[in-house]
């Protein structure tokens, strides 16, 4: 059982992981999560959400794999075992999707379709006008793998791009801004605000009221990190006083969005049902497999989340 | 009068072309043509349309320099001097709004916007997936400026890009057919397909029933070129069809775009005014006076217009 990897995950097209295992990684003995299956002596697990009790079923666990990026879900089980190494999903697939979906909706709010529709639905041909790049400030809230190469690529098209983490990073061509006491004079210039943070205590609802208060008049949001970043009611009150024109939305408070939720029918307010970016099976296969290799040759893992900082 | 430059082109928000002029290139004298101004004596002139009698008064022309990308309308003026060398607008301003244009409306139909509004528009959560681009193939017509400078950003962001001219191109990374004896084999796998193509006599309704039939079924059409290229009649009938699921079409062979014209009410086409790109007067302002400085030094001109290609 030294290479078996139990597959937590249901729903993900489980035939596309058990392919891309075979193809990428066909020393891996994959196994997918069921009824019946003895996981006491599996030493891997890939997951996105944890059934209960599959965590204190298994009892020889040497490695746990988050299937996507974030891993606040997996954190927020009591049951998780605390002395296993936890792995976030780096994987470029992922990455470079992410930058597509952030490339896609920037210039979406750049070029503010929403006057474009407004246009077309009473037929009329209207000026229709947009700044330089360099005129317009996209501020990043999360400098990880995906914001840095989402900033990146916004410098390239010529935006001004600034960045806010929780420690200070320094990154070509974007204006980098740490901690609480430099969130307003971030948000001040930040035309389109792009939401990329992970989901810690932290974090939690920081798209709020006092938040969008500092951001320019009229400026877009785009959540494309967790739902629980956003208070869902500032949002809706925010683009009701015309302080945040317009927004997009990949994540949810609650997921599928309830049929009944205002979000649905609010103007102006884009919305894309949490598939942002998707992880590759191909390439997630053959990083878990080099991971598993290091494992048991005793090397260091990458990417694994420190439980106290919660990413 | 031998720096002296004339701007014909009415609505062009002539203030930001004299500021432009003064700060960039002082040493220009800049007239806006307007009624008794005696233009017989100036040697150099912007133009976007001409006003009648405008080229018979101007007797001691030196060069024209068209305000666009495209001369195909200067070129349809009998009246237009044949001996004056007419200068093609190639600046890196209206490059790059073509490339952020063009990249916007890639990502607008790779990602299916309209199922997206559909999704929403009754309130539903609904798996939407979309390949990766690699699986994704985008037909680029015309490898001039602006295609070429497009093609190498979707190469970036990882598209198959494939693109057609009239002369052969070699682009890295993009797969190259020429004439129209490859314009089938082209348009057989261009999954999205981008007309950047002059307005030639060659190319006039080159967008039509018998193309669109050659492209795969469920094919985007973006026409970011000249309302000239694109059969409208032949467009609606190819996405009643099912044929071309969705469009985005920037220019229009009427211009505004008519209030009972059937394009604004048809689903899954998307009206831009014809501002995918624009010129910007300090970037232009500054090539303007170097062709001037080699002009008046006996050099080369950069960009001259081929009168018997078409551009």
């Amino acid at each position: 059982m030294s290479r078996t990897l139990l597959i937590a995950a249901a729903g993900e097209r489980a035939e596309s992981w058990t392919k891309a295992f075979a193809e990428i990684a066909p020393e891996i003995d994959v196994r997918m999560h069921g009824p019946g299956l003895d996981v006491s002596r599996i030493p891997y697990c890939l997951v996105w959400r944890a059934a209960p009790g599959l965590w204190p079923a298994m009892t020889n666990l040497k490695i746990i794999f988050g299937l996507g990026a974030g891993v606040d879900r997996l954190l927020a089980d009591p049951s998780l075992p605390r002395d296993v190494p936890l792995v976030r999903m780096v994987e470029p697939e992922l990455t470079r999707g992410m930058v597509e979906y952030v490339l896609w909706q920037c210039l979406f709010h750049h070029r503010k379709v929403w006057e474009l529709e407004a246009a077309q639905s009473c037929a009329t041909w209207r000026p229709h006008t947009y700044p330089a790049p360099w005129e317009r400030t996209i501020g990043i809230m999360g400098l990880g793998e995906l914001g840095t190469a989402a900033a990146a690529k916004l410098v390239e098209f010529g935006f001004k791009v600034r960045g806010w983490s929780r420690s200070p990073k320094a990154l070509p061509k974007v204006e980098s801004f740490q901690g609480a006491e430099q969130l307003p004079a971030f948000l001040a210039a930040s035309e389109i605000l792009v939401c990329l943070l992970p989901l810690t205590p932290e974090t939690r609802g920081i798209l709020n009221a006092s938040l969008f208060a500092l951001l320019p008049r009229g400026a877009s949001v785009i959540n494309a990190a967790r739902g629980g970043h956003l208070v869902e009611a500032d949002l809706s009150a925010a683009m009701a006083s015309g302080q945040i024109t317009a927004a997009t939305l990949d994540v949810f408070e609650t997921e599928p969005l309830p049929a009944d939720h205002v979000f649905w029918s609010t103007e102006r307010l884009y919305i894309t049902p949490h598939n942002a970016s998707i992880t590759d099976p191909r390439s997630a296969a053959w990083r878990i497999s080099r991971q598993i290799a290091k494992c048991e040759a005793g090397e260091e893992l990458d990417n694994v989340v420190d439980r106290a900082r919660g990413y």
